[in-house]
């Protein structure tokens, strides 16, 4: 398939790295400022290193990405909340070119679904999110091969950074404070972490699964979900639960067309409890009992690599 | 999708039972003594009383399912070792009258992987089997959607029975006869457990993943399996593992092409522990890292509903 990617992050710059592997092609690329195209393909490597070195991945315009020859939009570009844009609007070019596209940003299915969903009604496009939760987890496609319908509750860990911080405080038991400091030196929290320990990042994934789970039935955007973050909590509130045989994880659960974000006792060793920046999340389902998926849910290979796969389902 | 459902066993039995749940009809069902076919679908529930009453589906031969209208057929007979018979000829028959087959009887493709692919090659039919590995656990499917020339390793415990064994030894301080009569009494290990606890069910599941992982290259059959059970193990044994905050486990290990079971020294409550039935394995590929994926491997729903996923992805 020719790619045209948007958003030369992590995960953007990783897909762009990889495509070639997967057998596609890259034709566009662009970041914020820039873009290139190339019908035969863009250098990799080449636009990668200039991207490092000048902070731009060439030297046209970004608007001449949607003039490119290309089958699927990879939409890459942060995730901006209320009208999702400019991601929004990327998506309905695509659409409205009757283009596929496969979203890495959240934004576009957590906070406009019904409009996605409408568009894509409109065009000969499909629109897959795999990577929007949990990136390679495969947690989206149970959901899809299971059925929506049967799936009767998801919940479990949906944020690294959070659940990096917790295991730190339970372990160690230091305060938030400090082992949030102690995350960003690691490079594992970002210079402004809120929406990780704010509980932001997870609804946004619980709001996705509860919209995949509704089928068209009620839309969930952030204002629907109940959130609360971590950073209230003080170690000695985990050094309490573990005396317990428990501990204190920012738990996600979708659950009777309600999406509640926020931190919870869980079993010290349970399904729900990953260590260190791990995703883990149960999906209960009829017939199946209860699958539990675990994994790094975020990083820009991993998440490239989710993307890659809804690239290959739509090539199938 | 119209299911000729081979096999009335608790797998074949709950495919008869959910399939018009997920929109399907079955139009042909058979034991090894006797077949019922309804060109209109069968009445599920009335075929399913009379096989515990008479102990028969139906009053048709066997063979004449094979001249129903069917689109897939479901091929739910016991797992046999050696020539995989007569599940085999089941496949070769749907195939050569390009028909797709849905695979819950490991046989064909652990024993013969490359005859059934040769077959399907010659067929316009196509051979899913994802419930032939952890049931419900979408163990073949993560591996198809990352790519297996990208999957290097799987591991874990793909027996529920010999977990359930392992877990109580290890729980109760006692021995593995004991236990063993304790898990028959509670219908978690058959009256006949050999193939569960000598680890032949597990390699049988490990050799098909060798088989996926391999992609054509080389063909892998039980006798290429290094195989060892449980019986040997004493309480004891599961004592001192414990004292290190270890226990055992009857773990599968597919790598570097080899497929390789048997019990292993495991961290107490780590990713491949799981507690009584459950299955719990790991999957690692390139850009992924590890993914876990976890809950109940067998069980007719459960399988069933796998089975059923696997058809769901035929329609599409």
């Amino acid at each position: 398939m020719r790619l045209c990617v948007l958003g030369a992050g992590a995960v953007g710059s990783a897909v762009v790295e990889l495509a070639a592997e997967h057998g596609h092609v890259v034709t566009a690329f662009a970041d914020s400022e820039s873009a290139v195209v190339d019908a035969d393909g863009i250098d990799a490597d080449a636009v990668l290193a200039k991207k490092q070195e000048d902070g731009v991945v060439g030297e046209a315009d970004p608007e001449a990405v949607f003039d490119a020859d290309y089958d699927v939009l990879v939409e890459a570009t942060p995730t901006t909340l209320g009208d999702a844009e400019p991601g929004f609007s990327h998506v309905e070019r695509a659409l409205a070119d009757d283009r596929d596209v496969v979203l890495a940003n959240k934004g576009p299915v957590a906070e406009r679904y019904a409009d996605v969903r409408a568009l894509e009604a409109e065009s000969e496009g499909t629109v897959r999110f795999g990577a929007t939760v949990g990136g390679a987890l495969p947690i989206l496609s149970t959901i899809e091969d299971v059925g929506p319908s049967r799936v009767s509750a998801v919940y479990g860990v949906l944020n690294g950074t959070a659940n990096f911080v917790l295991s730190r405080m339970a372990a160690e038991g230091l305060d938030y404070e400090h082992v949030l400091a102690e995350a960003q030196d690691l490079g594992v929290a970002e210079a402004d972490p809120t929406f990780d320990v704010d509980g932001t990042d997870t609804a946004l994934k619980g709001v996705i699964v509860a919209n995949v789970l509704s089928e068209g039935e009620t839309e969930f955007t952030l204002d629907d979900a109940d959130v609360e973050g971590i950073q209230e909590l003080s170690g000695s509130m985990l050094d309490l639960a573990q005396e317990d045989g428990q501990t204190i994880r920012l738990i996600v659960e979708v659950a009777d067309g309600a999406v509640r974000v926020g931190p919870r006792l869980v079993p010290g060793h349970g399904a729900v409890a990953p260590s260190g920046t791990e995703n883990a999340v149960q999906i209960e389902a009829d017939y199946c009992g209860r699958l539990g998926i675990t994994g790094q849910g975020a990083g820009g290979p991993e998440t490239a690599s989710a993307v890659l796969t809804d690239v290959e389902r739509l090539a199938d």
